[in-house]
C-alpha cells in the first residue's frame, strides 16, 4: 500500500529527482508530480523515471498532493511555501530540502498559512557537486541523515509523517531546532565548502599535474554550483562567520608553528584533526 | 622475461607493499626481497604476497639487488641510501618513494657513493590515510603519477631505467627538478593535508552527526599518520609556508567579504575554486 496517493516535488534537479526516483522505486506514492520552471527539464526528469508527470503550473501540480517537497535553491523556498499553501488541499504537508533552516522557518512562521496546511522544515544531508535530474540516483538518501526542524507551523502528527517519509526513503532522521541545525552545518557543510574552494583557488594551475587523490578528495565539493552556494552562504552568514573565525585562528597557530619550528604545536594540530576525523570513519 | 632478477624494497608498508604486489603480479622480477625493522611486519608482507622473503639485515637484503626502492619515512632515506650503496652490487640503482625531494637529493649528492651505484629520486603520488602492508594493493600505482627527479648522482640510463620501472607498474611518469617538485607538492599534497586537518580540528565534535559526504571527502586525508606527516611537513617547510600564506590571504578576503556582505568577492572566490577544480575532473 503506497503511503500517499500524490506527492509533488517542486524543483526536480539532483535532489528532487533522487527523491522522485526513490519514491517510485519504493512504491511510496501512486503518483509523483514534478513542478519546475522549464518543461524541457521536466521532460528529462520524466524520461529518467524521476517523476510520473511534470508541469510548470504550480497550482495545478500541487492541487491533489498530500505531500509537497520543495527542492529549489534556498532563496525561493519561502515564496513557494506560500504559493503551495494557497493551492494545495487542506491537510497537506509541505516540507523542503533547503540547506539552511532558521531563516526559512522564521519567515514561514510569519506567513498566514491556511488552517490545515502544515510546514515542516527538512534538510537531507546528501548531494553532489553534480546537478540536474540526469545525475539523480534512487539511493541518494540511503543511510544518509535528514535533519527535520520542527517550528511553529508544524504539528507533531505532521512532523511524524515527514520523519516517516524520509525514513521510508532509507534515510536516518535527526530532529533539531532550526538554529542548532544552522550552527552545525555552518561547520560540516558551509565552512567545508568554502575551505575546499579556497584550497582549489590557492593551488597554481601549473601544479595541477601533480594533484593526486588527496587533493581531488579535499577539493571535490568546490566543483559545486557557484550561484547555489552563494545563496546558501548568504542564508547562514553569521554562523559561517563564526566557523570561519575558528578555522582562521587554527590556521594562524599553524603558520606561527611552521615559522618558529614549533613541532609540538604542529603535532597537536595534526592530532586534533586526526582524532576528529577518526570519529566519523571512512 | 622479468626486467630484474632481484628487487629489494626497504620499508614494506602501504607503498612498499603495493610496489611489491605490483612487481609480483606483473612478473617484473624473479625475486622481491623486503627489508624492514621488525620481522613480524615482514612476515605479514610475505603472507599478503607483497614480497617473496623478508629480512631485517639490510646489507644481506640488498646484496644481489639490481634495483632498491626505499619506501620509509622521509627522515630515514638519506642514511638508508648510504647503507644501501655500501652493500649493493656495482651497477645497482637506488630510488625512493619520499614525499619531498630537494633535501634528500641534495644530501645524497654530498655523499660519496661507490662509482657505479646510482641514486634517482622518485615520488609516487599515491597513498592512503591507511598504513601497513595489509592495506597494500597491486593496483595502487595504476594510472597514478610518479614524479622522477634526476640529480647529480643519477645518469640518463639510470633515470630511464627508473622511469621504465614505474611505467611498468602502470604509472605515468613526470620528470621535474627536485626543487620544482617540492614547490608543487607544497600545494597539492602538504597544504591540502594541513587544511583538511584544520577543518577537521575546527569542527566541534557535537556537530559530527550532521557531517555528510562533503565533510568526509574534504577531511579524509586528515586521518593520515601524524608522525609521518610531521616529518613530511618539516622536510618542505619553506615551500609550505609560502602556500599557507597564499591560502591565508584568500581566507582573509573571504572573511572580509562575508563581514561586509560583498557578494561579488564571494562569487569570485567560489568561481576561482570551481574553475581550478573542474580542470582536474572527477
Amino acid at each position: 500500500m503506497p503511503q500517499f496517493k500524490t506527492v509533488a516535488i517542486i524543483g526536480v534537479g539532483l535532489i528532487g529527482g533522487s527523491i522522485g526516483l526513490a519514491i517510485r522505486a519504493r512504491h511510496l506514492a501512486e503518483r509523483v508530480i514534478g513542478i519546475g520552471q522549464r518543461q524541457t527539464s521536466l521532460d528529462r526528469a520524466v524520461s529518467v523515471g524521476a517523476i510520473d508527470e511534470g508541469t510548470t503550473d504550480l497550482a495545478a501540480g500541487v492541487r491533489e498532493a498530500e505531500l509537497i517537497v520543495i527542492c529549489t535553491p534556498v532563496e525561493l523556498i519561502v515564496d513557494l511555501v506560500l504559493q503551495t499553501a494557497a493551492a494545495c488541499p487542506q491537510g497537506a504537508i509541505i516540507t523542503d530540502a533547503g540547506s539552511t533552516k532558521a531563516r526559512i522557518v522564521a519567515e514561514v512562521e510569519k506567513l498566514e498559512l491556511p488552517g490545515e496546511v502544515r510546514f515542516v522544515g527538512s534538510h537531507p544531508l546528501a548531494g553532489s557537486e553534480k546537478t540536474g535530474p540526469e545525475h539523480a540516483k534512487a539511493n541518494l538518501l540511503e543511510n544518509r541523515v535528514v535533519v527535520v526542524t520542527p517550528g511553529a507551523h508544524s504539528t507533531e502528527p505532521a512532523e511524524q509523517r515527514v520523519c516517516q517519509f524520509w525514513e521510508s526513503l532509507g534515510a536516518k532522521v535527526v530532529q533539531m531546532t532550526p538554529q542548532r541545525h544552522d550552527e552545525a552545518v555552518a561547520y560540516t557543510s558551509h565552512l567545508t565548502h568554502l575551505v575546499a574552494s579556497l584550497l582549489a583557488a590557492a593551488t597554481p594551475e601549473e601544479f595541477l599535474p601533480v594533484a593526486a587523490s588527496g587533493w581531488e578528495d579535499t577539493t571535490r565539493v568546490a566543483a559545486g554550483d557557484v550561484q547555489l552556494w552563494q545563496q546558501i552562504v548568504d542564508s547562514n552568514r553569521s554562523h559561517i562567520l563564526k566557523a570561519v573565525g575558528n578555522f582562521e585562528r587554527l590556521l594562524n597557530s599553524l603558520r606561527v608553528a611552521l615559522e618558529t619550528g614549533d613541532d609540538a604545536t604542529l603535532v597537536k594540530l595534526l592530532e586534533e584533526g586526526k582524532s576528529r576525523r577518526d570519529i566519523v570513519g571512512s
